[in-house]
């Protein structure tokens, strides 16, 4: 790509690297601190630009930034912390001791999302563990939200600068080049992307086909399937239904979390789901969707639905083939046995989903098994003693990374418990996007044998933090 | 490939994944004894076997056995320990507590080297730290000593029998085409990969290019630099010289560990290393490579470093362009400056290496930046103040996995603070594939929320072992 906006940025980012490499933990925890409470200051103007740029309400993008600034926030107490360092040192296994622990990779890409402008954007998940880790970012700006781009990028300057950090610590790029050239850049170490299993894909691609490939840590497409077993539809339908309504409808279908089909057994509480269910998707008013894209693929995907002899159309109601405009939701059910494309199952971002209406348990985790792995899955069970409860949690488990019970999928705290990922396409790696081990994939160890005190990295030394001497693990909390 | 026996061993291993990740951290750490101690009892027949495959001394192959079963009883210390779940618990995050630990991913794929036929084979660390972790293992049989991989099979198989274990948890598969349809099959979850570049790529290729990817941890070919400071070499020109040509000739250079390339800087006490290591060079016997690809290779490698003009045979002569037969050692050494073929420098499996003689500190930091990432790279310097040591030291690590100080690259201790990996081609990834924290490779992370007890796990109970509970990591000894 010969751009030579592009490359500035490339070298820009670049040179501010070791700098960065090398601040100190209690740095760059400032320096997280210092942006979140930058963006918190500018909330308002932040959410505006947002809600233009996304359809979404003042509401759910100010939750939506405050929960991306208290993860700024939270990869400071990582930092803090500092057992993510992996501190070992082995004295009884050679002539010299070993010292391990995980140093910065270097420069990392990060390509945030539609859907999320703030939590899976600029200052996203993979921005904030990449900067805790000691890596500099450069960011491919997204096209469906530039303007929230461009400010959030401003405003986490203006956040390193005021500790004493270089500014080009962070970085974007825009047009639709950049993506490639980002992935296929020598200078580039790692990449985080959060996107559609098309994009994703081809950029992975990108990065495993390179002279020397180099980790892709994408977050792509996921059906999240959730199961209601017999017993808690006789217990509760209205309620199961109404939640899963909701979960669907929340950001109009717009999650990665989102259930994209749900497994409920055939007979008459199950149908009462699938009433309640209709009955929420009926009242929602049309929506606009996050971008042209985003509403041809989900035209496309409920349309390709529709035209299956075993699926019917049960709530809501086809989008208009037209160019543009809101969309109405539709919600989809088929019978296990008639409909043979569970296997070929994939996500279509928007308001919709399919109920796949089971005979019993064996056949509900038959189902499951055909599905492909997936972020996250839920299991509604019968509050007291369940028959089918264990087996379906069992059946759930081998396909996705996170198990949701009596709860909506949609929705992630992040934590130090927190897992979000899942086998592919969900994500192209075990490792997490959210949650403290999402620092992890910026990182590499590095070991050092018989190498002098006075060579070896400050953080090796770093009080009260976890180390393993000697294969005993201490300098952390006692039992408790 | 339509191979009846490929689809059994398949089968059988597949069949045996569930039940084996069912047991329990003590059952897999029993079996993991049980496995060394028949090793162990067996060791005579099976150095003689590995004898005759690679014509490595008995002296040597006792060695690496005694290491292998070792490596063994360590994974089932990494699994009393058990801090490589990972478990962490938030009760303050969300209305239901999330739990998070590590499970197994189910069929690993275990590809061993040619040039350790015990620590990089079918016992060795790829397969030892996939069923501590609770995966099933299908291991490719080595073409160059495949006695030694069915004797080493025979008594895995025995020792997980005499536990109550599946004989099928572990097997194998032979032929060409074995490989390629090993990394292609949808069964298989992760591959661990020993061997060439050219190789490892291939199938890591087939991995990345998979219609849904898998990890591959491949170790492949590695320069592994040496530099030794101008006050060093006046220091100790002899002991150095003396200590890298034994470096570069243990096991007749096949280590993936050996110096390939030597920074030795120019004058006297350089030229005094450069004679040193001539001089055990020409005393060398002429010694039999593993198999006739590796002698091919070592023949082409030295004959297109010879080829350049810049380049000097000082050191052992080349070998006889027959197509069989023992070669003997060859030493080069170039001029920086001089040599323009440092940047596409790689790794020529067998008794040869290169000396760089560079003017000053500055020089060897540039010749080491253009040098291609390692597993590991040397330092040696003086013992008492250095000038070039800390400059020396920073500019060896961004490539390298290790550094070792005033002390050989080759060898490498098997403990929790081991690191054996480096960039591309060292690694396809930055996980280590030697020392505790192997077992990562095979596990993959799992979050539970609000799932009840009866449900979880029974790893997210385990005892005394470590674990992080609303971010304060405990259950581990306390600050020493």
């Amino acid at each position: 790509m010969n751009d030579t906006r592009f490359e500035d940025a490339l070298v820009g980012t670049l040179r501010a690297a070791p700098a960065f490499a090398a601040t100190s933990r209690d740095e760059r925890a400032r320096a997280l601190v210092a942006m979140a409470a930058r963006l918190d200051a500018h909330r308002d103007e932040l959410v505006d630009l947002a809600r233009v740029e996304t359809h979404y309400s003042v509401e759910v993008l100010t939750g939506e930034l405050q929960r991306t600034t208290d993860q700024l926030r939270f990869f400071g107490d990582v930092l803090e912390d500092g057992a993510y360092l992996e501190r070992a040192t082995d004295t009884d296994r050679g002539p010299a001791d070993v010292h391990r622990l995980l140093v910065p990779l270097g420069l990392v890409a990060v390509f945030g999302s539609s859907n999320f402008p703030f939590a899976y954007g600029v200052a996203g998940g993979d921005s904030a563990s990449a900067l805790a880790a000691g890596c500099v970012v450069l960011v491919k700006e997204h096209p469906s939200h530039p303007l929230t781009c461009r400010a959030v990028l401003a405003l986490l300057k203006e956040g390193l600068v005021e500790c004493g950090l270089d500014a080009d610590t962070i970085n974007m790029v825009g047009g639709f080049d950049a993506g490639a050239a980002l992935v296929t850049a020598p200078a580039v170490h790692a990449v985080g992307f959060t996107g559609s299993t098309a994009g994703g894909r081809a950029l992975y691609d990108l990065a495993a086909n390179r002279p020397s490939p180099i980790p892709f840590y994408g977050e792509l497409g996921s059906l999240n399937p959730v199961v209601v077993t017999a017993a808690a539809a006789v217990e509760r339908a209205t309620a199961i239904g109404e939640l899963l309504a909701d979960s669907v409808l929340q950001r109009a279908g717009q999650m990665c979390t989102k259930p994209g089909v749900i497994l409920v057994a055939e007979g008459g509480a199950g149908d009462e789901i699938v009433r309640t269910m209709d009955a929420r998707f009926e009242v929602q008013e049309a929506v606009q969707l996050l971008n042209p894209t985003v509403r041809d693929q989900f035209v496309a995907g409920t349309r390709s639905l529709a035209a299956d002899a075993a699926v019917r159309l049960v709530g809501g109601s086809l989008a208009p083939d037209s160019a543009a405009g809101a969309v109405r939701p539709a919600l989809f059910e088929a019978t296990s046995g008639e409909f043979e494309g569970v296997a070929s199952l994939s996500e279509v971002f928007g308001p919709t989903s399919i109920v796949l209406r089971y005979r019993d348990a064996s056949d509900a985790r038959a189902l499951l098994a055909e599905l492909e792995p997936a972020l996250v899955g839920g299991v509604h069970a019968a509050t007291g003693d369940d028959p089918d409860a264990a087996e379906l949690v069992q059946a759930i488990l081998p396909g996705v990374g996170r198990v949701v019970w009596n709860a909506p999928t949609t929705g992630l705290a992040v934590g130090w418990a927190t897992h979000h990922g899942g086998g592919y396409p969900a994500s192209t790696s075990a490792h997490s996007s959210v949650g403290a081990s999402a620092i992890r994939r910026w990182l590499r160890p590095v070991s050092y044998q018989g190498v002098p005190e006075r060579f070896l990295p400050a953080d090796l030394g770093a009080e009260g933090t976890a180390h393993r001497v000697d294969g005993v693990l201490s300098g952390v909390a006692a039992s408790r």
